[in-house]
């Protein structure tokens, strides 16, 4: 049997391609990305993540006790280690805590995070289903970008790469998997991996950051 | 200066000593509570962590990310250790999931769970204040008790007088501790440990459960 989270990819696996393939990986990967398009990148990601951690708990908030303590654990017990990596590369791009605060969103980033809270508040699955394509694909983009010849993109992909992100995705496709695909879900979940391949592209542009 | 969860429980500190030095709280330490009503205890108790659990996550939504996630972390991570002690209790009782299930709620914890949620309803430093007596006063009637002739209770008093059961104490108090006591504040407290003595006195008694 097909599991949820296998039926939904399957769904959009032209637009995951474009997401897990996308430009920016692969001149993460050959090492070409320029800097201040990272620099950049990594600002938006960072904004990104505090808006879908609250998502996140605002979701589990209406999910099943066991859920909700399963994903909540799996999600935020390590969170050091993803705070460590993110410190070495804010110090080496001499990035402040400061700079993200007084940095806008762009458009693409606050729709997405603003998306994920409209299905935080739906529901868990539907939420599971929003949020899965950020975590999942994000593992396979470390994989594939991990060994770059540039040592900061390589720490980078080092952490998403690792099992210990992996055990994160794992417990998120897990409480996916429990609920049967729905309409709100798959819509959930493509527009999801629409806005990651827009996250890339707003990031190569650099668009401009005007939305608090 | 006094911290905030000081004053709290200096402002009813009469009351906080008829919770903790309850005579439930004597017998479990002089070995002499009865055995049904322990059993009984631990059934309503069972049901009150889980709704306490999930107004803990629905407060934790409408918390500081940075907060949230200290306490979610600190309550859920090591979650299995506290899931071990209640397992080796339920089969010395011959407890199971499903008696717990198709037991109601006597109308104190009906009424105590019922208030969590209200408070967390109403903001994330009224929910710490509601929440914090029944946390950190077990810790305290843990260590009171350990040492006990029973070996039952023993188990149980050696889980909350842990380490472990106090970081997860700690990060409650630290969290409570970043706001400035409320009239607000100070009702939930004062009515979470009067719920906590009831809550004693609902079990000696074996108290009809006939709430769902």
């Amino acid at each position: 049997m097909v599991s949820t989270h296998e039926i939904l990819r399957n769904l959009v696996s032209d637009l995951w391609n474009k997401y897990t393939r996308h430009e920016f990986v692969e001149r993460l990967r050959d090492g070409s990305l320029p800097m201040d398009v990272f620099r950049y990148y990594l600002i938006q990601d960072t904004k990104y993540v505090k808006e879908m951690q609250k998502a996140v708990i605002k979701a589990a908030s209406k999910a099943p006790l066991n859920e909700a303590i399963d994903v909540l654990t799996a999600v935020f017990s390590n969170v050091e280690r993803g705070a460590e990596v993110h410190e070495r590369l804010f110090r080496d791009l001499s990035i402040t805590e400061d700079e993200v605060n007084n940095t806008g969103f762009n458009l693409v980033n606050y729709a997405y995070t603003r998306h994920l809270y409209y299905y935080a508040s739906l529901g868990w699955p539907q939420f599971l289903a929003a949020w899965a394509p950020c975590m999942w694909g994000y593992h396979e983009i470390g994989r594939y970008v991990v060994g770059t010849r540039n040592e900061l993109f390589n720490v980078w992909a080092g952490f998403y790469a690792s099992n210990e992100y992996w055990s994160r995705v794992e417990a998120i496709l897990r409480a996916l998997d429990k609920y049967e695909v729905t309409p709100d879900m798959e819509r959930a979940f493509r527009d999801s991996v629409n806005f990651e391949i827009m996250f890339w592209e707003a990031s190569l542009r650099r668009d401009p950051t005007v939305l608090y």
